[in-house]
C-alpha cells in the first residue's frame, strides 16, 4: 500500500506558514505502522492542482490531499479535482443541509460563499466534518484514493483520526506492527555514531536513524514486524554497551525534559547560577509546568559584579584565576546553593564568543560545577566553537548531564566524545 | 524561470522533523522576487529519489535539492543524482582535501564514512561550504539544474544566500527588482491584522503578507517593478497610522535584536528579575555577542524565598499582594536594579500556566515592571492562556516593549490590541 500526501495552499508553499499539518500526518501514520512516501506541496493554482492530482493518481494507492476546501476563490481542491476525472461539480444536498443548520444553530445567516463548500466531484464520498464547515471527500482516480481534507489543523487531525485512518484500514492491508525506540546521545557527531554502531548487524525490518536536535543527537531504533520487534532489546543492549555514557537519556527531547522529571520524582530543590549560559539552564526548565517544585532559583551573573555581590564569590578569586576557570564556578555553585540552601546547585561560566577568546582560554572553554550539600564537582572544558549558541547550549548540556548522573549515583565527570576537558 | 524545491530525508517525511528549511528556503526566495512552484518532500530509498530527479528535471528549471549529503549510509543525494543521470560518482579531490584540512585544524582524525563527502555526480560542480563537511552540487539534467543543499539549517541557509542565489541570477533573468519591508508586531492576530489593513488600496505589484514568529506576527511589505517600489514610502505611512503601537520593530526577528541594538547604543546598563518568565529575558539577550556590554545580571526568583533574599521583596508584601501582584513585581524590578545600581531593570511575575490560576488571577495574569534610577512603572496584564510558552513569550514581548519605548522616550505603557490590563 503506498501513500502519499499532497499540500496544497500558496500560504504553505511561499513559507508563510511553516507546514505542522504534514508532520503531524507522517507521524501519525507511522505509528499506525503506513509510511508516507511522497509529500508534494503545491499553489492555488488550478492547473498545478489538476496535473499532481492525475500525476500521482498513477503512483499511489491513497493520497491525502491537505487544504483548499474553504469558501473562498483561492479553495480549488474540489473544481480541480472535478477537472482531474473529467466529470462535474454536484451539490452534496446533505452537506448543504448541514452547513445550513450549523450556520442556524450558530444564530448566522449563511454567507453565499459557503455553499460552495457543497459542490463535490460528481463520483465523491462524502466525509463528515463534525468541527467545521469544510466538508472531506474522496475520488477514485486510475490507481488512487483521493482523499481530501481541510487545512484546519485542528478539523484536519480530527478528520484524520477518525475518517481517515478506518478508511484506509477498510480498504488496504496493513503490514504488519511496528516499534520505535529513541535514544538521546551527548557529545558525538552524527558521523561519529553512525561510524561507531556500523558493527552492529541489524535483523531484517529494523533500521538506525540519527537526528540533530542541537546540541544533541538523537538516535531511533525503528521496527517492523514481530520478528524484528522482538529483537529490539538485544539490539538496544548493543548499542547502550557500545555508546556507554554517550546515552544521556531515553525518549526525550532533550536533557531538561529528563532532569525535570529526575529532580520532580526526587523531591530536592534546585538553583542555577549561570554566566556563559545566560538563563538557558532557568529556562529549559521553567518551560515546564510543575518546576516550581525544584527550582528554587536562577541566577544570571554575567557581570563580575554580580558574581560577588548576589553569589558571594571573592574578588581575590575573580582577580586570580579570572571569571571563566574552575576556583569561580565552584564559588558560584556553592554560593547558588547557600542563599536558599537548595540541594542541588549548577553553575556556568565559559567564553561562548565569537570573541572574548585568549591563547590560554579560548572561545568554547567553559567551566561547569555543581554543588550538593556534601560538597562541589567541577571541570572545564573545551567545547567546539562553531557558534554561540552551539557553546551555550552544549554547555548547558552538560551541566544537566553532571546533575543527572548525581540523582542517578552516578560518577558525575565522564568523558563525552568530542568535548575536550583542561587538565585541573 | 521555474524553480521547484526537493526535501529529502526521513525525519523530514516522517514527520521527525517539521521542516523550517523548506519554509525559509520559499520565503528568502520570494524576497528575492523568485517563486517556488513546486515541493515535493521524499525519504531517503534510493529508487524514490533517482524517479522525483528524473521526473521534475522535464518540468523545472531550476530545483534546490535539500538534504541527504552527509556521511552516513542514509544520505544518498549523490548517488542518486549520479544514477539519474546515468553517469558515476567521481571523488572530487578539492574537496577530500578540505575535508582533511577540516579534521585536522580542529584535531581530529577524519572518520571514513567522511570520504563519502567528496564523492560527486561526474559532471558536478562542486559548491564550496565553508562551515561544514557537506559540499554542495551542482548537475545539469534534462531541462534544470539540481542545485543540492546540505539539511543542516545554518549550513544550508548560507549556501542559498551565498552560492544558490548567485547561481541562478547568473543563468535566469529575474523580472525587474523587487524591494521588501518587514514590521514585527506585538498583541493583534493574523487575521485582525489582515482585516485592519484590508482598507488599503494597494497598487499594483504590491503585496502584504504575514508571518507569524509567536508572539509576534511579521507584517511583509513586497513591491516587485519601480513603480511598486516608489509607492513603498507612501502604504509604509498608511500601516504604521493605522497599526500604532502595535508596530514594535523594523526589521527584527524579535523585540530582543531591537533591545540589544537599543541598549548596546545607550551605553546604559540593564539588570532583570524573572518569574514567569523564566530565564527568558536573560537568555534571549545573552545569545547576542556584545551584550555584556549592558547586561549585569539576571536573577530568575522563582521561590518566594529567593524574591526575599536575593531581591530585597518584603515577605508582607507577598503576604498581602501574593507573588503575582503589581506590588511584588515592583519591589522586584527595584530590589534587581539596586544591587549593581542598574540604569534598568525589568520584573515580571505570572501565572504561565497551565495549572495555578484562580478566580482573580486566572493563567495568563503577569504582572511587569521596569525600574529606572527614576521611579517605576509597571502594570498587570490578561493574556491569552493557550500554551504556557506563549505566556511566557508574551509576557517576555511586553516587557522588552516598555524598555524599548522608555529607551526611545515613548509613553511606557500603551495596550496592545489582544491583551487586556487589570486596573491598577
Amino acid at each position: 500500500m503506498k501513500l502519499e500526501m499532497i499540500c496544497t495552499g500558496e500560504e504553505v508553499l511561499a513559507g508563510q506558514i511553516v507546514d505542522t499539518n504534514a508532520a503531524w500526518f507522517a507521524n501519525t501514520m507511522m505509528e499506525h505502522g503506513i509510511e508516507c512516501q511522497r509529500r508534494v506541496t503545491v499553489g492555488d493554482r488550478l492547473k498545478d492542482l489538476v496535473s499532481v492530482f492525475k500525476e500521482r493518481s498513477f503512483e499511489a494507492d491513497i493520497i491525502l490531499v491537505n487544504g483548499g476546501l474553504g469558501p473562498t476563490s483561492d479553495d480549488l481542491s474540489s473544481e480541480a479535482m472535478a477537472l482531474a476525472k473529467g466529470e462535474s461539480l454536484v451539490e452534496n444536498t446533505v452537506w448543504r443541509e448541514r452547513l445550513e443548520d450549523w450556520f442556524t444553530r450558530n444564530g448566522r445567516v449563511m454567507p453565499q460563499s459557503n455553499l460552495k463548500q457543497a459542490l463535490l466531484p460528481e463520483t465523491a464520498i462524502m466525509i463528515d466534518n463534525p468541527v467545521g464547515t469544510a466538508c472531506g471527500f474522496a475520488v477514485k482516480l486510475n490507481r488512487a484514493w483521493l482523499f481530501f481534507t481541510p487545512g484546519v489543523p485542528f478539523e484536519f487531525k480530527q478528520m484524520v483520526k477518525e475518517q481517515f485512518i478506518p478508511f484506509v484500514k477498510q480498504r488496504f492491508e496493513i503490514a504488519g506492527d511496528v516499534a520505535l525506540r529513541k535514544y538521546l546521545t551527548l557529545g558525538q557527531g552524527e558521523s561519529s555514531l553512525a561510524d561507531t554502531l556500523e558493527c552492529i548487524a541489524l535483523p531484517s525490518g529494523m533500521t538506525i536513524g540519527y537526528r540533530s536536535f542541537m546540541p544533541h543527537i538523537e538516535i531511533k531504533l525503528f521496527a517492523r514486524g514481530e520478528v524484528a520487534i522482538g529483537q529490539l532489546d538485544r539490539i538496544e543492549t548493543q548499542i547502550r554497551s557500545i555508546l556507554g555514557d554517550a546515552i544521556v537519556a531515553d525518549d526525550k527531547k532533550s536533557l531538561a525534559e529528563e532532569i525535570h522529571s529526575l529532580m520532580v520524582d526526587s523531591g530536592r530543590s534546585l538553583s542555577v547560577a549561570e554566566s556563559c549560559t545566560g538563563g538557558m539552564l532557568a529556562s529549559q526548565l521553567i518551560s515546564f509546568s510543575g518546576s516550581s517544585s525544584y527550582f528554587d532559583q536562577g541566577l544570571v551573573t554575567y557581570s563580575n559584579e554580580s558574581k560577588v555581590r548576589v553569589l558571594g564569590v571573592k574578588p581575590e578569586t575573580l582577580d586570580v584565576h579570572g571569571a571563566v576557570s574552575i576556583a569561580t564556578v565552584e564559588e558560584m555553585a556553592m554560593g547558588a546553593r547557600g542563599i536558599l540552601d537548595s540541594d542541588f546547585a549548577l553553575a556556568t561560566s565559559g567564553i561562548a564568543g565569537p570573541t572574548g577568546g585568549t591563547e590560554d582560554k579560548p572561545v568554547g572553554s567553559v567551566a561547569i560545577a555543581l554543588a550538593t550539600k556534601e560538597g562541589v564537582y567541577s571541570q572545564m572544558i573545551k567545547l567546539p566553537r562553531r557558534s554561540r549558541d552551539l557553546v551555550r547550549s552544549l554547555s548547558t548540556a552538560v551541566a544537566f548531564d553532571m546533575l543527572r548522573r548525581e540523582l542517578l549515583g552516578q560518577a558525575v565527570i565522564v568523558d563525552y566524545g568530542s568535548i575536550g576537558r583542561f587538565e585541573k
